[in-house]
């Protein structure tokens, strides 16, 4: 029993009758419904909800008796709406750590960084100045494989809720995407067209492209794959220099990973069948 | 009983149980909830719910015993959702209305144009085009509860859902406000800072705005302050002259205009002390 | 001479002096600047510029006189602004056609619509409530290469400056498009990611897609990757479905489109090795 | 002389030639234009150019001998593009300073933080994190000329190009606006339609608003009506709170203001009557 809110979330095939039966265990508690949502998938008939609810309560009773009034495929969560435990994952560039350091200095980014973690040392500065231990690990003639079961060993340490991969510049084996299922959160910037391929900014300066765009997704075993959280875009010109679509690029990217990360953390993601349906 | 979806429409006092009850009605009628939204207002702890029913039903009976369910102060609506019928108000600017036409002739309005009516002719020839009546009601010589009181009479000869202010530039008896509250619709540009007093565009190009906006909002007896529907804006330079300004405050009008009418038609709508709430 | 002003286009290897040189032969045939803009390329040092030049003059004397001081290498053009003429090319969908001719209507096309041509008759209605020839050439029993040699043979009965491809679903032959290299103008939805395949808008549907976009580009014998002309972007949640998707990429479609017209009819757009510079 | 480029301003009242005469010096001083702009403005007749040169020059020399080229009303500059001198102003709210600190740290801030001054020391631990220097004076007791003198008697010990007001929240005097003529530069919040009064954000929620803005300006004596330099927005539904409303604010705050420092410290900026032509 908690003061904040606890946060009821349900997916399952649809049914007739599921919102009032999950409504009646509620109120059969005397719980005070204080956000609800409910959202039917067009093409997979497919139901979720999210109720977030006031007052303290016994989530596992609650929990036992729900369960017995929702279809045998549903997936049930009844969580204290908690701040998350994080690890950050980066490389070398600054602006994406820097701006959830900086939220979190200020108290908006609703989670605890227990580490950031890095495959180069040049960010250790900066994680410092905020008082976050910072674990360098050389990646030097270790393979994927090595290096990942290094990573993962480390982080058993912590009890980490997600992992932000703030321009983490490694690609996850396949082990390590599978231990942290819908819970690794990636940016990655976004182009209209896509480009593939090295150097992707000098590509779109080639190309001419009028919008820049990132995309915050999870991670999964498909590279850059994973279902999309949060997307945004900005526009630019043709006078802008490779370098300077990389610095817009940068600034839509600190805010895109800010505004899916805000989303998960207050449990308003579902991930199904690689999307995402967003209670916001 | 219709092969419409039916969409109910409640908001009252919050209490606890409230949805429980509603579905529980809607259940034993063997009803299927198809889409389902819920909100309650932080500061005045006022409910809202919208719920799209789908299969045939008795809406009276049905809404009969949901009433036994809700606080008192309860606003119920229970309805097929149909196409509405509008009629489109106009002066002498052609972006919006032609706008409405080509969506209404490619079947994206989701409403039927019953008539055009302006204090100008300028727009016949247009309204014309695509069959739709057009009523010329000159305002020479008559104050404005007058003309007013004269269009109210044409009006009377429709059974109208929405009237729909497309750049139409006389301001409203509030009278004529009263005769349809909640159901007029107005567009009007908007400016980061607002600018009051004549030649908005002009006075927007000397302060050097760089972004150009529309509102579409309900409209009240308070000029210009009824609850917004749709906001959107554009970005602009120092480049464009006055006229350029104008025209790209057209593009956006008509886009903000049609997503104003699609959430209104739609009954995504709910109108609570001068604000909205929209399940989109 | 003519009362409209006149644009002077140059691009060329770059070359100190080049500015000075130019608007020094403008000068001295006394000739007043309205607009100028210069860019240089920082890829490939290729110098662009713009010059709005008020004032009757002698184009073939002053163009004579100015390619005595630029680079060998330079292509200078300079035009009175005029109306452009053009002919549309559509398929079944009337979103974009519908808009290019209510701004015509409206007098906001800045050019004439000489006909609408298509391989279905679906839209004739609509083109002939403007009065606008509509020019139907089915595809039926004929290769894509006989097909374009039809539509090349009728378009030579006009003097063309631009093809509007307006949702006009035929991939072009070679052929046509090099017949009217940079003078096609096409618009299509984008994504991000990029879908290929059919359906894309259900593909972004599954793949939970939170922007849509559409880019407005010149046509050139890689499909859909010609220089970009504009793009915008428009955000989408997951409870749309495909068909409001579609809804939302149309909106987005014809105001893209309807910029680009803009942007090229007024003379701002020079292509380079496949990207637009635009002098907006 | 120095290594960076160095970029020319001129605004003057307009005249046949200028731009041939300014960029024959400019040629015959054998420097080499690197990125050049002009614009005619519309309605006052007023021209303005920008234009950057690569390579060493005597600026004084040529600066001597462009004003013998120019209307006797123009104002001349020729700098070396040289990083900026400023002073942050700031009071209890982290997002702006700690957005510049940030980008400061990872080079991409284009200026030098001479020090972080304010009327609380709430900000001082994160000031010190960037081992920038931190001046709390504290306005108990002062009338506002004379907390302003005390401010100014400080500043004067720095060699500021620009003081950037970070979320200040005090109204500066009169004389402190000449002392720094179009040299301070503020971010505020804006509103579609503005709020006046105390607490905007709860106005905004009450009101419905659909998107918050921020604007970033020049001070000028007329409280918050300087020149805009650049301004942007983004769109929020009805479910958020004031205080959600508030974190979107500051997201978007932070990026105008981070947009408007680069345009100014890169000497884009012109500002005539009240509004800025900006070279971007």
């Amino acid at each position: 029993m908690g003061g904040n809110p606890h946060v009821l979330l349900i997916d399952c095939s649809d049914q007739k009758g599921i919102v009032h039966k999950v409504t009646g265990v509620l109120y059969r508690w005397n719980l005070n419904i204080e956000e609800q949502g409910e959202f039917v998938d067009h093409l997979s008939k497919h139901f979720f909800m999210r109720t977030v609810i006031r007052g303290g309560l016994d989530a596992s009773s609650v929990l036992k008796e729900l369960k017995e009034h929702v279809p045998t495929d549903a997936v049930l969560r009844l969580e204290e709406l908690r701040t998350k435990k994080i690890v950050i994952l980066a490389s070398k560039e600054a602006h994406c750590l820097g701006d959830l350091l900086i939220r979190d200095h200020y108290g908006e980014l609703n989670a605890e960084i227990l580490a950031v973690l890095s495959n180069h040392s040049i960010l250790e500065d900066l994680a410092r100045k905020f008082n976050t231990p910072f674990i360098c690990i050389s990646h030097g003639h270790k393979t994927r494989a090595q290096y990942d079961e290094e990573v993962l060993a480390i982080l058993k340490n912590y009890r980490v809720d997600y992992l932000i991969l703030a321009r983490y510049m490694r690609i996850l084996s396949d082990r390590f995407v599978n231990v942290y299922t819908n819970r690794i959160i990636n940016i990655h910037h976004s182009f209209l067209p896509a480009f593939s391929g090295a150097k992707p900014y000098h590509q779109a300066y080639q190309r001419g492209v009028k919008i820049i765009g990132a995309t915050a997704h999870f991670v999964t075993a498909d590279l850059d794959q994973g279902p999309i959280i949060a997307q945004d875009v900005i526009s630019i010109g043709h006078s802008k220099t490779p370098e300077q679509l990389m610095q817009a690029g940068r600034d839509v990217e600190k805010t895109v990973l800010a505004k899916a990360l805000r989303l998960v953390f207050e449990e308003r993601v579902f991930v199904h069948q690689n999307r995402t349906i967003i209670f916001d």
